[in-house]
């Protein structure tokens, strides 16, 4: 199965670096940056590649976009001619609704199947892609409306072969609703611990649960700030329902009410039980 | 050096589990409950124990207080009469004025010095001791205006031979300030942020940020009520700074405005960059 990879950063590279090692695949590599090609093609990541996709693209059987949502747009806008029907496109996108409604209008040739790899580091660049660790993480497989079974099926072995432990599919506003929630919530919220911080020498004095919830404030400001405004109605509604949970726990903290606090408590503590990895309910 | 540790719980039976390997020490353990006193001499985190103090307390030179904030009070009111001048009273309470400012007017006949290991875990109970790590952690001294500074140094030298990274003096109401920042407000956010969960299924959802951003909503209600509710003006005041900063993250999400929100993520990560344990600034 030959394999286009659109995109050589940090995601992309760990695509191109693990799918690369099965036999099954033929990995090709695209990217503005030349230095991103040459290290892929040095490292045994690709087989070959180039800044131009216009040599590759009738060839493959599975074009992945490993780049922006707008330059998800504006690659699918410019390449659509290219396509053809044998072909299944995805992209790696943490937001989906905002781009595929407009990529839907385009017509595509290529079947369509969007997915998105729970996982990932701070760090920027294909030098870090073998640090990418997938095998605790989720992959999300996102249909269209019209994508047909056997690329849904080709594209959940795609998360299965990279090490995925769980692979699920699910509706593109599910998805935007829960990541909204699960994830660019999760952002907003580090961002603003941060950047709350009105003491000196706080690295001082930070134990492990101010620097676990706040690791996620380093972050890549260009592509969160496009992901935070492609989710926007989502995002908003999660930031409030979480401001009300705030408001109940400063209420109770004004009125002396340890009884409330503690039914909190006890309630996230049962919530975030039922979260973890392992399943158990330690 | 006898010490009594007043508490075998979690941090307790750390403190008998680690200063117990040190010859220097001599350590004795006092708590309600026969089983952790059991537990403790067996496993020879102490030489002797029992449910009452009053035998220990006239012949030790250092006595720590590993309960929560109000049975500390409770615990110098009753036993105030056994203290002596040679002795040295610490506790290892998260939040200190509250509590300290009634203390004060008990006019101990002991040197009171207070402190702040910042290390634990979210299990309770002594069978948990030997698996907190105190090495990379902070421990803040906390004395009152009238501590001797030969206390001072006893107390820090503890924090020293219990493996802590960095052993910091600072007074009360700094202390205070500082942990409604660092630790009770974080803790406010991962219970508000799991409580506002209105997705089926999440477990199967998530990533590491949010797994990270909430193991700490896993909270012992009983202390973190008390907690809350001691540090009480601090902390509203970090929750409601923390919410104007969230605020502008959310107007911005809503104007669009993409250059304000890559200005708070450039922000947010220049400050935790600076929070690294390596110290590096990577």
């Amino acid at each position: 199965m030959k394999i286009l990879v659109v995109g050589l950063g940090l995601m992309g590279g760990a695509y191109c670096y693990n799918l690369s090692k099965l036999d099954k695949y033929e990995v090709y590599g695209v990217d503005v940056n030349y230095r991103a090609i040459d290290y892929a093609i040095e490292h045994k990541y690709i087989i070959d590649g180039d800044t131009s996709p216009e040599v590759f693209i009738p060839n493959m059987d599975v074009i992945i976009l490993a780049i922006y949502p707008q330059a998800i747009l504006h690659f699918l806008e410019n390449y659509r001619d290219l396509f053809n029907e044998g072909q299944i496109i995805t992209d790696i996108s943490g937001v989906k609704s905002s781009f595929l409604n407009k990529a839907k209008k385009l017509a595509l040739p290529a079947d369509y199947c969007s997915s998105h790899p729970m996982a990932g580091r701070e760090k920027v660049g294909i030098e870090y892609s073998e640090k990418v660790v997938f095998k605790e993480a989720n992959y999300l497989v996102v249909p269209l409306d019209d994508t047909k079974e056997e690329s849904i099926k080709v594209i959940s072995k795609i998360g299965i072969d990279l090490g995925f432990k769980n692979v699920t599919t699910m509706n593109m506003d599910s998805h935007d609703n829960m990541i909204a929630y699960t994830s660019q919530l999760a952002h907003a919220i580090a961002v603003a611990l941060v950047n709350s911080d009105t003491n000196e020498n706080t690295e001082k004095y930070i134990g492990d649960s101010y620097r676990d919830l706040t690791r996620i404030a380093m972050i890549n400001e260009n592509l969160w700030s496009e992901l935070f405004l492609e989710n926007k109605d989502f995002l908003i509604k999660h930031i409030e329902e979480f401001e009300n949970q705030l408001n109940l726990v400063k209420d109770a903290i004004s009125n002396n009410d340890k009884d409330s606090l503690k039914k909190y408590f006890i309630e996230s503590t049962r919530i975030r039980k039922g979260m973890e990895k392992d399943g158990t309910k330690n």
